[in-house]
């Protein structure tokens, strides 16, 4: 069942620090989301903390504060001293959702705890940051139909949505190793190609370097091997939410991809953003679920009537370009596209569900990748392969440069928000990485 | 480079432990593998073992009795009082080859530490077992050109063998959470099918569940992310090997393999040996690899003059099944085939510079699986849908029952081993697991 409003999601809501309620931060008292930090350059410890405004509150000295004192235990203060989020993770949204209820309080004007707190907030720009959780299984899905036909067109010509599409949430296992946390520099891959009219593999850096602008999903308290997470609760297993660019290497993926999927074209490198949005705070932003009326209704264990009322996000989706020449330049990340995570194919509770409904056992800290948002009109597709339709197509820049796929020094950021009438604008942040070119074949 | 024979390899090395000397045990002076137990039934933290003979020496014990005295350190201290194998793994193989030399030492007829190791021996009667390492990511390999291609016969009648099996070690990432230890249990999986003449698909507990007979690997040292692993360093970073059933639902799979790969008719449970073989205890016994002369060479990353000598591993794999009605008729496990490790197309060390060419990290613990092991033979397939033919020819047991795929109550067991003129055995135990009935759907 989707989260309830309750009174964090208050828009009238204000808190003591400044920078929250500008209006234009992505993490204004109604967001409260939680990642993993220390003071940037220092060796100390990673711990958690949430973000508000231009700052973050570190939850152990929080803790110490006493402003969880009335939910706290054994459990919960392990969880909160921890170096990553699984254990609070593990605890379930009822206590997430109660520790954000005890920030909101504590952060909001007037909370008699502000003198404690505003000692012990480290400005953002003073931080750097962890993955937000040690990440067991990473299973990256496939939910936008509208990619999946543009990417089907370019690999299989003759048939390019599988018949499966439209009744299975595709999905496939990813590499857990290589995700890093917004930042990441990564070298271009070297592998195998087969050009076209070659007989012989290429054996080179990769040409066709991309990016994939995903919604990540981490997972919450887990399910026991054997039994399924039904549809109406799969959300009660989900912690929230966060950006996810999952670099790929088109050329090698073409020739390494079959029978068993992609492997070497992917796991060099996948990039997280650091703060983990909870479906909570997501609440005031769904959308109901909808399908075309020729496309089949999803089978009764992926079907439920919250789907239609609430089943989808409006979070939108921004992908920008900052190349090696820009940053000396002094220029700006340009966009390169603007999508929505509502345009999905299926919904965040299908994908708990199906991955679990043959007894596959999740567990918290676990990562779901929503697959590459793209939007039905051109200008919303989430990859440079879709953009440039297969490379045919080269992208101009505003300072005169051309991209058709990536190149050395490009860095790729993704953005998401949502914001609606009424409501305040809740924030992602932002993910951004860099290729380096490839290690020297000598 | 593969490992050079040294003092534990002797062949008249006869322990003190009367068991170990049998010439039938699997694990005898010679082999020393690496596993997690505790005394079975009890709430004791797992520890790190070496099995002999019938029984397991406990390491933290041997420890106390100082038979590491002369290489012990603090790394080391720390890494033998672990609950799992990582730390250990992580030191990397010169480490493991001198802990095993002192267990060697310590353990052969005559050794002054004879009187206070033999106080602390447990029969491995009376242990349970863990997962020797906590698996962080595990990759799955199609190692034989046998299996590809008489499974590809199958689901692509027209294209059996892709055009770039012959080029590339084609592995794809699988699921660490649902990884257990030998006798684990578990439900047989539910989910989407298409029958054949079927426009929708069904949604019912899978028809054609299936085991495949697969080496896994356990990783060492790792790699740094962006740094490739030479092939003549590949087995530097391989800590040892044990026996992987990787279980698969084939109407599942049918279904929802294409295009990313298998996910669901595999991620329900995959089940693995207790003991680790470490690759020093198997240098004698180590084959050429070879290609027949119509396949194209190894691309240079991927080949090293000693692939040709010393490549491939001479190791018998043996599948039996144990129905219900056999185990309560008293009826032994019967074999359903018998296969070879060194009819793989490609070598351990090819599967992990592949892995890393493209500057993917491994780390210590993680896990890859070779592939189903088929031979040449069709008495040497390596899972029911190549030994049924796809399902169309019955196996018939010595008790008369029927088999095409795994039925409910069904045991499989794999079994490992190698043995040469002059050479003891050298065994690696073995893993068997259960199929349960399907959770009920109602």
């Amino acid at each position: 069942m989707p989260v309830q409003l309750n009174e964090t999601h208050d828009p009238a809501l204000r808190s003591w620090i400044a920078s929250a309620n500008d209006g234009t931060t992505d993490f204004p008292i109604q967001n409260l989301p939680f990642g993993v930090f220390r003071r940037a350059g220092s060796s100390e410890q990673f711990r958690i903390g949430v973000a508000i405004g231009d700052q973050i509150l570190d939850l152990t000295l929080a803790q110490q504060a006493g402003i969880f004192s009335a939910i706290m235990d054994a459990r919960l203060a392990h969880a909160l001293a921890s170096t990553s989020l699984n254990a609070f993770m593990d605890l379930g949204n009822g206590v997430s959702s109660a520790v954000r209820l005890a920030l909101s309080q504590a952060l909001r004007e007037g909370a008699s705890a502000q003198a404690a707190l505003h000692a012990i907030l480290l400005a953002q720009a003073d931080a750097e940051y962890a993955l937000p959780a040690q990440i067991g299984d990473y299973t990256d899905f496939y939910t936008s139909v509208h990619h999946a036909t543009a990417v089907g067109k370019l690999f299989r010509p003759d048939n390019p949505l599988l018949p499966n599409y439209k009744w299975v949430p595709i999905g496939y296992h990813g590499r857990s190793s290589s995700i890093g946390v917004s930042g990441q520099q990564f070298r271009r891959p070297i592998g195998q190609t087969m050009p076209p009219t070659a007989t012989t593999p290429v054996f080179a850096p990769a040409k066709r370097m991309d990016y994939e602008c995903e919604v990540g999903i981490f997972i919450g308290q887990g399910n026991a091997l054997g039994e399924a997470i039904a549809i109406d609760h799969a959300e009660d297993h989900v912690f929230g939410m966060c950006l996810l660019n999952d670099w790929s290497a088109r050329d090698l993926q073409a020739w390494e991809y079959q029978p068993l999927g992609p492997f070497l074209a992917k796991n060099f490198a996948s990039t997280i953003s650091p703060w983990v949005v909870t479906l909570e705070a997501l609440a005031p932003y769904r959308k109901g679920w909808t399908r075309d009326a020729a496309d089949p209704q999803a089978l009764p264990y992926l079907d439920h009537a919250d789907l239609r009322s609430t089943g989808a996000f409006d979070i939108q989706l921004e992908v920008l370009v900052q190349t090696e020449k820009m940053r000396q330049d002094g220029t700006p990340a340009q966009r390169l596209s603007l999508s929505n995570f509502s345009h999905s194919y299926w919904t965040v509770s299908q994908m708990v569900t199906h991955h679990t409904v043959n007894g596959c056992n999740l567990r918290a800290g676990d990562f779901l990748g929503s697959g590459t948002q793209s939007g039905p009109l051109p200008e919303e597709a989430g990859s440079l392969l879709e953009l440039t339709e297969g490379g045919k197509k080269p992208i101009i820049l505003s300072n005169g440069e051309q991209r058709i796929f990536i190149e050395d020094g490009d860095s790729i950021i993704i953005r998401g928000w949502t914001q609606k009438d009424g409501a305040p604008r809740i924030g992602f942040g932002e993910v951004e990485g860099r290729l380096l070119p490839a290690r020297n074949l000598e």
